[in-house]
């Protein structure tokens, strides 16, 4: 039992617990302040200042103690006034690392709220491809700056890294490259290895190049490790392990991750030069990120959302999506209106509508996830349409008789009137076929067109199964009942 | 340029690329078929089998080339007929790797078309963990045969591995550990793995135990590859590392792996005894399938679909949301049956009433979204869930103030009626309010009875706006209007 305690077991419940204890003390501390502010005490400077000092100091203390990752996320659970009182209580030298780690609305607050001369402090201290992602959010003086202050080889990296587009394998790569020649020894490799302090993270291998940098194979540690110290290195690189091209897709980069089980890939540009290393961390975040903004996306939250944001940047982050949304709303409430002759005369026309327009956005929502996500994986060819198709009509076919059939026996109950029961079962089984038909359409019409299946398409299904719905129901109801 | 054909680039476009000549390869297999069925020739068996033949060992010739992930890709890119062929295929010893690495759905179909030998077979092949997983899938008397093919050894971590419910790091874990003692220097650590034909994948450090396999400490590889090797193994340990238990939820343990950029940890029981290592290859795979699973759980899709699954199957995953769906949709047609009699008198209502209920829900999913990801993240506290209201009913009040302001100037326009206008504004604004009360007290509610806060949210928040936007629209206009 008594070894276990040794070990950090930092799990999310005590990260929680670390975020009570800090809120305890920004509580005690508020309370202090309180009290101080509301007596009119000429000493109150002093005071304050005496019992202020002793909460600042035990919460400056907690924090010295965390992970950069565990300030961060404390930073980002709280409310934007204890968040910066934190954040200038943070030793400036993990200024840096702990803008990397925070999520980007959190960030630009906690940028926000320094001077510019503590971003350049803060700057200064990371690695060139860590730098790249920070850059697009320090103004440009700050930049400036901390680029004057590189030596040629950080600069060069610094240029290159902010070459590369977003989503490019040559965004997400370092630089922390351990390369050896192949015409040497393993002893020589160890003893090469013993004069580092400590070895760049996520090391599973070594990449064995030439005077030129190019890339000519990779020493795997175990292989190191495993195999006697007089062999060449030469005798055993692997030559065929996978390399990626700095312009490569990130998302594609990250299933070749995922698929190969890979800790580590090395980074070449087209003429075969050793420009950098993509590590599996960088990949997790990036698979992370990417979820995370298609979930918010498919919500039509704009980009990832401060909880803690004010009301007005919360609008901001929101309008466009309900922006779309009511004009399609208003369309289908256009379709409605042509019918509204249709409704005076029958108005139980006006309750069974939405039935129709829903199930039909709700089963066509159904078949674009299942379609987007198959076009992700690369499941579906183009000669695989005309079966997608078919399949999904039967679907539709199939709910449209049994769950539309079921309505239809409830109108009719419902009114007494079998052909509007008719009518319901049949709208019903042709809005869900538009479904099923549109919805397998969209995404491979986006992806023929080159653009991101993903995109929009809920909005876009939603669109034509409320008007489509609405038109097909109040279409037939006018032409058999009325 | 030519030292970069040498290796292995495999991205997605080289996948399709194997993937276009395997359907290449069965199309024109299909194609002989066809011919020969068609011609009543005696000689016909001869025939087919010759070039059948030949299309099949070409196939095969390209199958053997493949990574078991490539394989697995092509499987699940293929229709179920063209599927089995090419499992069929397969070289007998891959098979266990291939199941592992295709999706349940796929799996499923595989195991199908297997006979109880041959899927013994392909289990034997794999280690305890792997097994582990998937034993779910295999028959019974399957598993019973495989278990009776185990060393004791085996047997005990089949049995632990089987023992972890799904989500939990011991469902996740694997055995291939390697361990060393204190007392030893590293120039004996470097010896003993000399030893070794290759080290397990994703061995980033060394687990140190005492002779009871209680976890003492661990190795990085990197500092025993920088270390002098006379230096004893106690000296250079880190017992600070992170430890999970095998009883930890897998999500907390793959935020720790993100939070701290790990390649491995070790697994340990409450006694502290080391029982398994998790890797970070593991956590990609489970983070990739959470996330899959709830985009999937959105759509109300129950899991994950074999895009070539039959209609049947098809129709049987996506029931039960389509059935949720609508009874709520059923439940919103009924308030609104209820206010038949002012519809009658004032039709418009019928045609600007989906309006006010679209925009709430698209608003409160908005909200929801936000909420239940703040709550994975363990960003909201108990403290902090008056403030969300707040902030959320401030949105709403906003948002229903200029759009549906906006929509009240429509209403007034489109049909002459300023009060038209005027109860549309109101209703909008109510049932934003709504969605953003209901949008904040769903998940919060949730999490505090212990369950999952997304389970359905995104259901529960449309029925409440579509029911409840129905109802305070038609109820203002019946109060205000007639």
């Amino acid at each position: 039992m008594a070894e276990t305690e040794e070990f950090r077991h930092q799990d999310q419940d005590e990260l929680i617990l670390h975020l009570k204890e800090v809120q305890q003390l920004l509580a005690r501390q508020k309370i202090v302040e309180d009290l101080v502010h509301r007596q009119d005490m000429p000493r109150h400077d002093l005071v304050e200042t005496l019992v202020h000092k002793q909460h600042l100091t035990q919460l400056q203390a907690k924090l010295d103690s965390l992970h950069p990752a565990d300030i961060a996320y404390i930073l980002e659970a709280l409310p934007r006034d204890e968040r910066i009182l934190v954040w200038d209580l943070v030793k400036a030298e993990r200024d840096g690392e702990i803008l990397l780690e925070v999520s980007d609305a959190v960030r630009e607050s906690l940028i926000e709220s320094m001077a510019p001369a503590e971003l350049v402090a803060a700057a200064e201290q990371l690695d060139a491809d860590e730098l790249a992602d920070l850059a697009p959010d320090l103004p440009t003086e700050v930049i400036d700056d901390v680029f004057r202050s590189l030596d040629t080889e950080e600069r060069e990296q610094l240029r290159a890294a902010m070459s590369y587009t977003e989503g490019s394998v040559g965004a997400l790569m370092d630089f922390d490259l351990v390369s050896v020649r192949e015409d040497v020894s393993l002893e020589v490799v160890l003893r090469y290895l013993r004069r580092f302090d400590d070895l760049p993270d996520h090391t599973d291998q070594l990449f064995v190049v030439d005077r030129d940098e190019h890339l000519h194979g990779v020493l795997p540690l175990d292989v190191l490790l495993v195999n006697d110290p007089d062999v060449q290195v030469s005798a055993l690189m692997q030559t065929d392990a996978l390399t990626l091209l700095a312009t490569d897709a990130a998302d594609d980069a990250a299933q070749a991750f995922e698929r190969y089980d890979l800790v580590s890939a090395a980074v070449i540009d087209s003429a075969g030069k050793l420009v950098g290393r993509l590590t599996v961390n960088a990949v997790l975040d990036h698979i992370r990120e990417e979820a995370e903004a298609e979930q918010l996306a498919q919500a039509g939250l704009k980009e990832e959302e401060d909880v803690f944001a004010s009301i007005w940047d919360s609008v901001k982050n929101r309008w466009q999506w309900l922006a779309i949304n009511l004009v399609t709303a208003f369309i289908a409430s256009r379709v409605i209106g042509a019918f509204e002759g249709s409704i005076e005369k029958l108005v139980a026309l006006a309750a069974l509508m939405p039935i129709v327009a829903g199930i039909g956005g709700n089963s066509g929502n159904q078949t674009i996830t299942m379609i987007v996500r198959a076009i992700a994986l690369g499941q579906v060819g183009e000669n695989s349409e005309r079966w997608l198709y078919r399949k999904e009509a039967g679907v539709a076919l199939f709910n449209g008789l049994i769950w539309g059939g079921l309505l239809g026996l409830l109108a009719w109950w419902l009114y007494k009137d079998i052909r509007l029961g008719a009518v319901m079962t049949a709208a019903m089984t042709l809005n869900l076929l538009v479904a099923a038909a549109v919805g397998v359409a969209i995404p491979m019409t986006l992806r023929k067109l080159g653009r991101d299946p993903a995109m929009g398409s809920s909005v876009m299904i939603t669109a034509v199964t409320d008007s489509g719905g609405f038109f097909i129901f109040l279409g037939l109801a006018t032409l058999f009942l009325l």
